[in-house]
């Protein structure tokens, strides 16, 4: 399996269009230390390259495609080696992406009923024209090969609706508004992709335990982290997420799983660990985990 | 007044995602001939750099800010020199972007009933806080001051409702789905921005003859081009655009007007405008036009 890294930031992305903290001047600024990233989406291909699959699509994901290679048409007039989408959520940064895949282009998209929902109620999604854009409901424990060698399973991520349902459907857990998704190849390599979980339940551990490759939510470094730094009024948690450090944070809960490699992405423009000097990187880094990186490889 | 040509291509952009012609590998390969766009929007300052006003907002803002110093936050913790916005037409490549400017920031956004309308029906716009930001409803011959120095005049420029409501509204003459914008500051400078124009009617050319700058629309060099070249099966004037070149093509029908310059904006990646050796290039060069570009900047 191949794994494309093509944004690894929060909603917003780094720098965040109106955040004007010391580390978003210096992202705006080009400062290497803080290389700036596009918001939170993975590729994966079976490994042949004519097949990808993409978790989630963000608002970045034309710049994205501009940025990496292998997900550029490459025969006829109008093709894409993207052939599917799946969604763990209905943020606007995990699903206005796909307002970019138009053209009349062939897609399979596939997530919850919930999250399938919230996309539908919008016409403007209209623009994916459903004689050739097919939306697959999957429930939240499904099990599917979105392409061809990839077979994916969802499981329950507990979080949040999306922020512009907040005032629908509250801020409580909601059956099927945010999941984690189990990848496995042909050869039984795997890789868990869970952006936004605000606990990690018994049901999120045994889903992720054993991968080759676990790329978890890492939204926020300590739970209060914008509301100290007067950048906002919620915390991790109010948010969705639940803090990388402290008593029962997501490095000292997964220390007891086991997999291969572990990297945090979902990472927001206010957490310290984007600053590669940073003394939050080196106590991440020295727990066993590393911080995703835009434009970054990994072949399993 | 200052001008900052943010994008200048088409929905889409160019090259676009999905597109494998000859013109879109090349600029995806990144040759110099054919520079890359973002999809269309311009920002406009009366000077001052405090205040600024986008054109409509294309899916590509977030690029375009990271790209645009003048854009970028310069004090508090949360700030944008982004005032305001008037949208032109409420298709993808016009409005996506609105989504990215969320993050609690005060906005005013400026366009006819039809246009917000096709906006508030998707729920997904509610990540624009509205006790924040405001709608500003101002018919379809409007005029306001959306920033503090620039007068707006908007008038009705032939064209269709967006694609996703073409199965509601049909494609028609629909009232208000389709403006023109022409902008004056207080030395009496102004300019004109028409980036979607099927025909040009008496009223369109009063409302642009005089301008010292005009951004038309250069969506198609010819009105079949897509037909012919196998990209597509809908010509120019189905889509809303009329042809540049031709007879009742937009230069020869304006050459009656006056403006101190003339830039074709909204350029569709099909179009051999974008190559800057093509023969078509030459003659719209030869008939006194110019190509708009991103990052063009341009003081009045």
């Amino acid at each position: 399996m191949k794994v494309i890294v093509l944004g690894a930031a929060a909603g917003g992305g780094f720098p965040q269009w109106n955040a004007n903290s010391t580390m978003n001047r210096r992202a705006f600024a080009g400062d290497t230390a803080l290389p700036r990233q596009t918001q939170c989406s993975l590729a994966l291909s079976p490994g042949d390259d004519d097949d990808w699959l993409l978790l989630n699509c963000s608002p970045d994901i034309r710049q994205q495609i501009i940025d990496t290679k292998e997900l550029q048409p490459y025969e006829e007039l109008r093709s894409s080696p993207i052939k599917s989408v799946v969604l763990t959520n209905a943020d606007v940064d995990a699903v206005a992406g796909l307002l970019s895949l138009r053209e009349r282009q062939h897609l399979s998209i596939w997530s919850s009923d919930y999250i399938l929902g919230a996309i539908e109620a919008n016409p403007i999604f209209g623009v994916l024209d459903r004689s050739i854009v097919r939306l697959e409901r999957i429930g939240t424990h499904g099990k599917f090969n979105p392409v061809p060698g990839l077979e994916v399973e969802t499981f329950a991520a507990p979080g949040k609706p999306p922020l512009y349902l907040e005032h629908v459907h509250g801020i409580g857990a909601v059956v099927g508004a945010t999941l984690g998704v189990r990848v496995t190849d042909a050869r039984g390599k795997s890789i868990a992709f869970v952006p936004s979980c605000a606990e990690i339940t018994p049901e999120v551990k045994r889903a992720i335990d054993g991968v080759d490759l676990l790329f978890f939510d890492g939204t926020m470094f300590t739970d209060d982290e914008m509301v100290a730094s007067g950048e906002g009024s919620k915390t991790a948690r109010r948010m969705g997420h639940m803090p990388m450090s402290g008593r029962g944070g997501s490095i000292e809960t997964l220390r007891e799983i086991k997999a291969g490699a572990r990297y945090f992405i979902h990472i927001n423009n206010s957490n310290l660990v984007l600053d590669r000097t940073s003394a939050q990187r080196r106590a991440v880094e020295a727990a066993g985990w590393k911080i995703a990186q835009d434009g970054m490889r990994i072949e399993l």
